[in-house]
C-alpha cells in the first residue's frame, strides 16, 4: 500500500485512506466526561486525547515509541541565491545531527522521542525548478518510498522534520501550487534573507510555477515539480503513517508544506496530522488560515529540523497522561456540579 | 525575610526584592548566539533559557527539582451561591489529589515535577467579604507564611496552583481591586455558572470592594480584604521564591490573580514569574492585557490546580535542553550565514 514503486501505487494509496475509529472516539469522549474535572476544563488537552484515541483505535491511547524523522535534501534553486547559507550547510547539519549537537537532538531527548536522520542524495541536488520539474516521477516515488520506509516498526507517534538549504523557497512554491494565492504572500525571510532576497524568492517561485504548469494540477505533480527530496519523503512518511494509523505531528512551514499536496489529491489526507506550532514564516500563517489546521504552540520558532514537533510532543503526552490516569467522579467520590 | 510574622516583615520583604543576575543573562545571551541555529530561530525558547539564567544566576540554568504546590481554601462568599459546586468539593478534591486521581497528579508526573497539597483550614472558610475583610491581618500573614514554608528546600522551579470552591469570584475581586476596571468585565463562568450566576458574581464583587474601601489601597490589604487563604498562600510562596531566586510558573486566572497584589506593592514583584497559559476565563485575558505578561500556552484550559503550569513546564525544560546541550558553530564545524 505504501511502497510507491509506481505512480499507480501512489494513486491507490491516496484514494484509500483509513479513517478514524468512531467507536474509540466515542469511548474516549465518554471517559473525558466522567473524569474529576468540570467538562471541557482541560480544553485542547481533551481534544488531543480523543483525536489520538480515534487514530490509535483505542479508548486509552499511548505514546511509548514517538519517532522523529529528519529528512535532508539539497535543492537546485539554492544555486540561484535564495538562502543566506551555502548548500554545504545541509551536509554539515546532518553531521551535527549525527553528533548530537543540534537543537532537535536535545528537544527529542527532552520530550522522549527517538531520532533518525535520513540524508537523501545530498551530493545530487534536485533540478532547478525554474527550468522544469525538480524531480522525475521516479525520483519523486523513490523519495516518498524512503520516507515511508523510515518509520520504525514500533512507532506509535510520528514527528516529521527537515533540513535543506533553500527549502523555504521550495515550500513556498509547493504551498502556492497547492493552495493558490500570490507569490509575494508566500515568501518569508527563511533563516536570514533581506528585502532583496524576498523579491528574488518570489520571482523564483513564479518562474517555477510557470515552468511546471502541466504538473501542478495534481498533488503528486506538485511534489515532482517543486519539492525537494526531503519534502517528498515527508509526504511519503505522512501517507505511510496514515495507512498504519500512526498520528503525526507536522513541524513548521516546510514540514507542513510538504504534506499539502496530499490534501490536493484527497481532502481527508491530513486528518491524522496536527500542526505542532505556528512558525514565524508568513507562508505558514497562510497555510494555517487556508486549511483551518490549528497549531498547538505559538512560540515564535522558525528553525525547522522538527524542533516545533518535538516541543509539542510533551503537550500530547500531558494530554494522554490526564486522559488515561485521572480518576472518574465515581471512583474518587467527588460531587458533580449542582 | 519571608517569615511574614508581622506586617512589617511583609513590608520589608516586598520592598527589598533581589533582581535578575545581569552577568548570567549576558553569558546566556552570548551562548544563544553561538549555538548551531540561525539567531533567534528558537523564538521564545531562547527567551526562556535567558530568563531562567537570570534568576538562577548561572549561564546554564537547570531544572532538577520542579515543585508544584496546590493550596486549597474555602471562601465565605461560596455561601452566596457564586459557584455551581458545593464547598464540600474543595475537601473532596484534596482527597482526590492525595489519592493521585486528579489532573494535576498526572500532569506533574508527565512533566517531572513533585506535587505537594496544602489544605488551609478548610473547615473554617474566610469571612463573607461583602460584609468586611475576608481575613484579618494575622490570618493573611499566617496563610502567606504557610505558602512560603511549603517550597521544598531543593526546589529550583516553582509551580503554584489552587483549589477552592468560589475562588474565581475572589480572584475577580482581587484583580479588579489590583488593576481597576468594571466588575462585569472581570467575571466569567468559572467551572460552570449561567448568565444569572454571572450577574450574581459581579454584584458580590462590587459589594466586596465597597465594603473594603480602606484596605484595597495596598496589595497586602487587597489580599486580606478579598482573597482566600489559598490565594494569600500563593502570594507568600511567590514572594519567598523571589527571595530564594527560584523562577515561578503561575497557572491560570486564580493563580495569577493571587500574585497581582504584590505587583501593586512593588511593580517589579513578578519579574521572576511567567504566566503558563491563557485561561478561558475572561478575567485572565484582562490581566494578561493589563500586565503585558505573555502566556506560554493557549490551549483553552480553565481547570486550575496548577494544570496549565504543569503542562507548560515541559516547554521550559525543552528550552533549557536546547540551551545547555546544543553545540556551538565552532564545536560542530558548521558554516554561518553568508
Amino acid at each position: 500500500m505504501t511502497n510507491f514503486t509506481t505512480r499507480a501505487d501512489y494513486d491507490q494509496a491516496i484514494s484509500n485512506l483509513p479513517v478514524a475509529d468512531q467507536t474509540a472516539i466515542d469511548a474516549a469522549t465518554d471517559r473525558q466526561g466522567q473524569l474529576t474535572k468540570p467538562p471541557g476544563s482541560l480544553g485542547r488537552l481533551e481534544d488531543l486525547a480523543i483525536w489520538m484515541a480515534g487514530w490509535q483505535g483505542v479508548e486509552k491511547p499511548q505514546i511509548n515509541a514517538a519517532s522523529c524523522l529528519i529528512f535532508a535534501g539539497n535543492h537546485g534553486i539554492a544555486a540561484l541565491g535564495v538562502s543566506a547559507f551555502p548548500s554545504d550547510v545541509t551536509a554539515q547539519m546532518v553531521g551535527n545531527f549525527a553528533a548530537g549537537g543540534a537543537a532537535i537532538n536535545q528537544l527529542t531527548k527532552s520530550a522522549g522521542a527517538s531520532l533518525d536522520v535520513i540524508a537523501l542524495d545530498l551530493e545530487n541536488p534536485t533540478a532547478d525548478f525554474t527550468q522544469g520539474p525538480a524531480m522525475t516521477e521516479d525520483e519523486t516515488l523513490d523519495a516518498m518510498a524512503k520516507g515511508a520506509a523510515a518509520i520504525p516498526d514500533q512507532a506509535d507517534m510520528l514527528l516529521v522534520g527537515e533540513m535543506g538549504i533553500g527549502n523555504t523557497t521550495a515550500a513556498a512554491a509547493v504551498s502556492m501550487a497547492s493552495l493558490g494565492g500570490d507569490a509575494s504572500t508566500w515568501v518569508g525571510r527563511g533563516t536570514g534573507v533581506d528585502d532583496q532576497g524576498l523579491k528574488l524568492k518570489a520571482d523564483v517561485i513564479n518562474r517555477g510555477i510557470a515552468a511546471n504548469q502541466d504538473l501542478i494540477a495534481s498533488g503528486f505533480g506538485i511534489l515532482s515539480a517543486l519539492a525537494g527530496r526531503e519534502m517528498a519523503a515527508i509526504a511519503g512518511a505522512v501517507m505511510a503513517a496514515r495507512h498504519r494509523r500512526i498520528p503525526v505531528l507536522l513541524d513548521g512551514f516546510i514540514s507542513t508544506a510538504s504534506a499539502l499536496p496530499l490534501l490536493k489529491d484527497n481532502p481527508q489526507a491530513l486528518d491524522h496530522c496536527l500542526i505542532s506550532h505556528r512558525s514565524q514564516e508568513p507562508g505558514h500563517h497562510q497555510i494555517i488560515e487556508k486549511t483551518g489546521m490549528m497549531p498547538l504552540l505559538d512560540l515564535g520558532m522558525r528553525l525547522g529540523e522538527g524542533s516545533g514537533a518535538a516541543t509539542a510532543l510533551s503537550i500530547v503526552k500531558s494530554a494522554l497522561a490526564a486522559h488515561n490516569g485521572m480518576a472518574t467522579f465515581a471512583e474518587a467520590g467527588v460531587s458533580g456540579a449542582s
